[in-house]
């Protein structure tokens, strides 16, 4: 649906010309306080935000601020703030994944070492204290501070479910909501807090982030089973190589014969792969139509993240943030 | 001596009853604040909270607060917070220097896994900023971000200097002021603030635990080339084994013949080691009286660490403070 990735491509563009100055002033706060007297901390550093991405976080703090009406500086900060700790989670993340690729570049543990990874890992996520200590919100730190501990218990909580095809699809949800919808809502409620909004409006934008982090993970999660995703600067097959336990699993399970159930608890539960698994893999989760399964439940949370935003008056910003929200869906059409 | 060893435990004794009431509590607080609605972070964190140590940190916090005559509750709670973010440092330190034993205990990557030693170290020290959020002091806030951003560039030059033997004995110190002592500033810094000191006074405490903590890491540098030390729950020579850099090695390498530094460069630098090249090194390091080197340079920061004391009256929280900074070198002969 060509269409679809276009208007999604049009949503992150208008996005961008929206906050663009504030965007690229915060790209300079992160080179600028990612600096150490250590030379390795900034080269590792600049290593995984060289390879660059959407940005997507950072970019709904400025947003979400300018939504609210927020004139002042603060929220470049915050912002960048807010992409510390995504950096010094995708860091963390690559180690314990053993990845080697991270946007369709060598990641920074396959460089640099896992060693330096998780210490660097931990530096930005210092340092992202230390820039909200400046900031001096204690409200913005009570709210990144908690987004932090819930973003790890996703993890671990990932980690307890590893190859474990009983998992419950509520149970999916809480470790997408822990690992990635925590910081979406984090991201966004504090363009609230900043603007200094009433708890309503920051409740609202906490849960569009909330939300939007939810498809947004579902999304990358049918994304990692589709074929034509070399696009997108990932490799297909890396959920499946990891038996990680994501919903277009759990779905082509849920709805696979007995002999389609001993493939997968041969491949995810007792981790024992051949070279032609994963295209077995792929055919039987398009034969169930896991991957619209898996959207379809993604374009319900998106929905519920635009239906946040009906507190506030219609706006280009708001137009835009609901736009963003068909954009995190329709990027797997 | 087993005097001075003796003095040094009373020193320890003496701090615990002072501050054993407080202590107690500090403890109740790390269990209660550990817990996690994910089963396996508090039972990673039980694992490596249980395996016990002497809580120096903590301590040193509850401590300087009451030097400094505070008679609230906060201090308990930011003396938990200190040994949240040390037991964060512990999880990733044995992670990075894959390490099999902590306290002579299984360590918790060898139980549990790498992976889910990273990841309940990063909650851990989210949840010290959590709690430091809900004391609600921007200045705790402050110097504890500012030490755990330097713990972790502590960690990050070690790394970089390791197997190096042309590592300047000023660089050395630079890793242990940032790995070890920047904790130990702030820990006691920590207790002036909360008692609403003046700036001369939290100075004077972050002196205190500054020199103390450098003190306290040469002597651990040391005790990894002393003989008898199964005692304290450590393993003789892992540190010759990973190649660390250490003051015993530098003393050694400087003061070696053409063929002893050979020795060195085949073992630290090359990291080609043979079974018998640790009792190779610990002779080599006992001929030239490095050990000897390195308790001196130690007892010379303790040293300096009771003299910072001098701006409080005498009193006997400062007596036993005076005498924990002498127990840091005692515990060595």
């Amino acid at each position: 649906m060509p269409g679809a990735q276009t208007a999604g491509e049009d949503a992150l563009a208008t996005l961008l010309a929206l906050v663009g100055d504030d965007m690229a002033e915060c790209n300079r706060a992160i080179v600028a306080r990612m600096d150490s007297s250590v030379p390795l901390v900034p080269q590792l550093a600049a290593h995984i935000v060289a390879a660059g991405g959407k940005r997507l976080r950072p970019l709904l703090t400025l947003a979400a601020a300018r939504l609210c009406g927020y004139a002042g500086p603060r929220h470049v900060h915050l912002a960048a703030c807010v992409e510390f700790i995504h950096t010094a989670t995708l860091l963390h993340d690559d180690v314990v994944d053993e990845s080697q690729l991270r946007r369709g570049l060598a990641s920074a543990n396959a460089v640099f070492g896992n060693k330096a990874s998780v210490l660097v890992g931990d530096f930005l996520f210092a340092r992202a204290f230390q820039l909200m200590v400046e900031d001096g919100s204690l409200a913005v730190l009570g709210i990144l501070s908690s987004a932090a501990a819930t973003i790890a218990e996703g993890e671990v909580l990932q980690l307890a479910i590893q190859n474990d095809l009983s998992t419950p699809e509520e149970r999916y949800l809480d470790v997408i909501k822990g690992k990635t919808a925590a910081l979406f809502a984090a991201a966004c409620e504090v363009g609230a807090v900043v603007a200094e909004r009433p708890a309503p409006e920051a409740a609202a934008l906490a849960s569009y982030g909330g939300n939007l982090g939810i498809a947004f993970q579902l999304v990358d999660d049918a994304l990692d089973y589709a074929a034509d995703q070399a696009l997108l600067g990932k490799t297909v097959g890396d959920d499946f190589r990891e038996g990680k336990v994501t919903l277009p699993v759990l779905a082509a399970f849920a709805m696979g014969s007995e002999a389609e159930r001993a493939f997968w608890r041969r491949t995810i539960e007792a981790s024992e792969q051949t070279d032609s698994d994963l295209d077995e893999a792929l055919r039987l989760i398009a034969r169930h139509g896991a991957i619209r399964v898996t959207i379809d439940r993604a374009a319900g949370f998106a929905a519920e993240a635009k239906a946040a935003l009906a507190v506030f008056p219609p706006s280009p910003m708001r137009d835009c943030l609901m736009a963003i929200a068909d954009y995190t869906v329709s990027r797997a059409r």
